[in-house]
């Protein structure tokens, strides 16, 4: 096969981890015939540095010509405590999401044998958790008009949906749920917002299409709650934009690190693969951030070309680096720990 | 002293352990030479099926006349999944809030040692943990224009601040702080949304006023992780309307049980004080549900008329209940277990 992928590295570590993430898809392709050619372009804060514009025109382009967008991480610092900032990087983070149309973001939360006495729950409380967060990614509060009235002293921000929208991510759920246990939690806040009420029932009008799934509703405080107490009760999890930023983030503590966690971004236009950890500057060009998370993403592209053993190649490889302790430091308990770089080499080799 | 306490049982399992915290009260103000002279009113479902209104006008006027109201919990699950009800138990609860004026929800969370190992995290990450969130509660989305357009087909809820409202609420933030670790967090998401950014600008213009006290801002995502995954690193944290809903239902389950965590609202007319534990339909009836969040919050309200030593009676009588397991059976670990009402007449007499 013959795959276009661009390669947004982004801010922080993200080129960093990028990089592994592209070492080991080139080993892929080398084991299984494939040819991957690699486009990289500008976003974040280091594209606002380049060209004034945290997602360019040109790095657009880039995206919907390739068959996939593989994506780091971005957000600086400097931008975080300025709340006058005119242009963020994060804003380049929300138009590609927009212009690409990727309105779902598939979050799974796992957890690995070999990691599973890292979490900060108890092992009982975690064994056989596997979930899947489908986030709207598109819409809500991140997209809806804001500003400011009364000179500045008054803020608003709006949260919008249409029922189309909750319609194609509540059916990206649905179907997710027959393929696995045909469990699905709506998570909404439907006794406050009109918003969640309209999530509430159009969802319950789609669930006479999927008589075998049983549907549950929950409030995003519950949820928020169940997910530390007895996160392997949940299964397949549709919600909007801003629960979907807060309950994704806590549910990756759950494998007992953030370092693991891959996501999917997919909806009309194009598919993107990012882990879903941030730019952590503090780390940066130090070589000693986790790869894992973008490699794992990169895994769930193959999938997604239906390629599946080269995904499970990948997979593979992960658990048999996290085995041996092959790992980067922040999973290496104070004990020998590898760079970033050379877990990424070590992981191209045993693919 | 002579209290006048309004009493607003509520819906569910509200009734039962109001009756619990009434006795205890009662107990106290027996041992310590008080008068307490408790009114009762409706509100919730219980009011809806009254007087068609959640929070009726009487009860307005009772809770205004008050020193203190204790509220037990509103809900009822047939309101939940009927997104068209015109009147929910809910809006009482909203309608309470905004007309007393209580702006700030004081809920802390910390752990008990005889419960430790209840708790769904490791001991290692929750020992120690004493942090308390003050949580806007009479703005943003809760309270902003909402409605439909399209036919209903799209839907919109607005979330508002003013600067004032941001100041009175940090203000009561930098001074529990000043009492405390002089630690305060701002947990906000500044990188997407306007009313983030006035919260931050604002506290950050608070900073000079409060030389001693070293604030953070931590976007919500973070928070949502790192209070799994380090709950004893948060001090003081305050947070806007839904954010704080979220976030201290999550901290709540680091105690080991919801039923344990109370909380205060105080603003400009009144002083409120309930379990942070919703009405459990469930239950109610039953006389199975865990008194002790409604009795600790009553000992919150003996804290603000600065009666230490009362309040102090309660949690000592509190803390035996549980080490010697005197207790109700989500405590019991499928040991012995006693009934609501037992707990609480176990708890009066233990004053
Ligand atoms: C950086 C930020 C705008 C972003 C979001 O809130 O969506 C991030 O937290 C994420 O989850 O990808
Ligand atoms: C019942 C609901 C409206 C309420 C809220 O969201 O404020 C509850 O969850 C709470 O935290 O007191």
């Amino acid at each position: 096969m013959k795959l276009n992928i661009a390669l947004l590295a982004g801010d922080g570590i993200g080129p960093e981890v990028i990089d592994q993430a592209v070492k080991v898809c080139n080993a892929v392709a080398e084991k299984y015939n494939h040819e991957i050619n690699w486009t990289p372009a500008l976003t974040g804060a280091a594209a606002i540095d380049a060209v004034g514009e945290p997602y360019p025109d040109d790095t657009h382009e880039i995206c919907l010509a390739a068959d996939a967008v593989l994506f780091g991480a971005i957000g600086h610092p400097r931008f975080d405590n300025d709340p006058s900032a005119k242009v963020r990087p994060e804003q380049g983070l929300l138009k590609m999401r927009q212009k690409l149309g990727l309105f779902a973001n598939v979050r799974p939360t796992f957890t690995f044998p070999s990691l599973i006495d890292k979490s900060p729950l108890k092992r009982e409380r975690i064994e056989g958790t596997d979930l899947i967060f489908l986030r709207e990614l598109t819409s809500g509060i991140y997209f809806g008009e804001r500003g400011r009235l009364d000179n500045g002293d008054t803020a608003f921000d709006t949260c919008t949906y249409k029922r189309h929208e909750v319609q194609r991510l509540a059916k990206k759920g649905f179907e997710l749920a027959m393929t696995r246990s045909k469990k699905l939690c709506c998570v909404d806040k439907a006794n406050v917002l009109e918003t969640s009420r309209l999530w509430r029932e159009t969802v319950q009008a789609m669930e006479k299409d999927y008589p075998e799934v049983t549907v549950s509703y929950e409030f995003v405080d519950a949820v928020a709650m169940r997910l530390v107490q007895w996160p392997n009760s949940y299964d397949v999890l549709i919600t909007e934009n801003l629960f979907g930023d807060i309950l994704t983030d806590e549910a990756s503590v759950i494998s007992g690190s953030m370092g693991l966690m891959p996501s999917a971004s997919v909806g009309t236009k194009a598919k993107l693969y990012e882990p879903i950890h941030g730019s952590y500057p503090q780390a940066a060009g130090k070589d000693i951030a986790n790869p894992l998370a973008t490699v794992l993403s990169a895994a769930m592209m193959f999938e997604d070309f239906k390629l599946t053993d080269e995904a499970q190649a990948i997979r593979d490889a992960v658990n048999k680096s996290l085995e041996q302790g092959y790992v980067t430091e922040d999973l290496a308990d104070g004990g020998k720990s590898f760079k970033t770089s050379e877990v990424g080499n070590w992981l191209a080799k045993n693919i």
